[in-house]
């Protein structure tokens, strides 16, 4: 295998906008979105991005993708549930080497500024990178193995929420 | 609601490593992974991001996140199929403001230096920032409903690769 230089270099992005959410503090965002169904967020758009906005009303969920401004210092290896060290890329905790959140909340209402949202597991204030709608076809497998995260609480099923 | 002006600042990232594929170009690569689920690619991770790859196996999917590195300049309105203009977050053209792609893709084998994959919907030579455990409790809403992508082929239910 081999790879040219340029693939190695800083990439430089520019948020659109800016979750907002009740979490103020770390240890009040719950691990994922299942843990808190009912809470609702905003996303504020930055006026230069709310014509991408368009075309997005009926679907039900998006995922979110945001700068975790506040994860700390990255590590490769981080405590898993239970104190167990894990390859940070075998789990979803945020001190990653680029610390990119991946959310799916659930779409609540388009505005012209942005999105009301369900369940966001997203700290208020966060940098938000873009929104993707989330296409079942193309992003539900529900039959997928989680590995050492087999028979943890509240994992054994997709959610319906 | 008020931000921080920081929040505005821009990202500086470094990528983890890069994906190989069979697609050398933007016209070969599949529209999603379930368009060529049998096509195999592999993920190369960078020495110093390799102990990260602990405890992925078991684990049958994988989310990568890559910097489409050839999407070229975005926009904000794309052409949807059928060529009807649609909001950019409303899609999942790689035309976007933050040029950040989001692959689900099978998990074959986790070796020292990267990893198997199958399903790859990515251009050969694509940088990679980050690799997430994809866990149906988190991501599967096989009932999501798809706003104006409805009644697309092949759109009406979950994949089952």
């Amino acid at each position: 295998m081999h790879r040219d230089e340029p693939l190695r270099s800083e990439l430089v992005y520019r948020p659109i906008g800016v979750v907002h959410s009740p979490f103020r503090e770390l240890a009040e965002v719950p691990k994922q979105p299942f843990d808190a169904p009912d809470v609702r967020g905003l996303v504020e758009i930055d006026p230069p991005f709310r014509a991408g906005l368009a075309d997005l009303e009926g679907f039900s969920h998006v995922f979110l993708l945001c700068h975790l401004h506040r994860a700390g210092e990255a590590r490769l290896v981080v405590g898993g549930d239970r104190g167990t060290p894990r390859g940070v890329f075998a789990t979803r905790n945020p001190r990653r080497p680029v610390p990119i959140g991946l959310s799916l909340v659930r779409l609540i209402a388009v505005q012209v500024d942005g999105l009301e949202i369900a369940g966001p597991d997203i700290l208020d204030g966060t940098p938000l990178l873009d929104v993707k709608p989330y296409v079942p076809a193309f992003d539900a497998r529900p039959s997928a193995t989680i590995g050492w995260l087999a028979g943890r609480p509240g994992l054994d099923r997709p959610s319906d929420r």
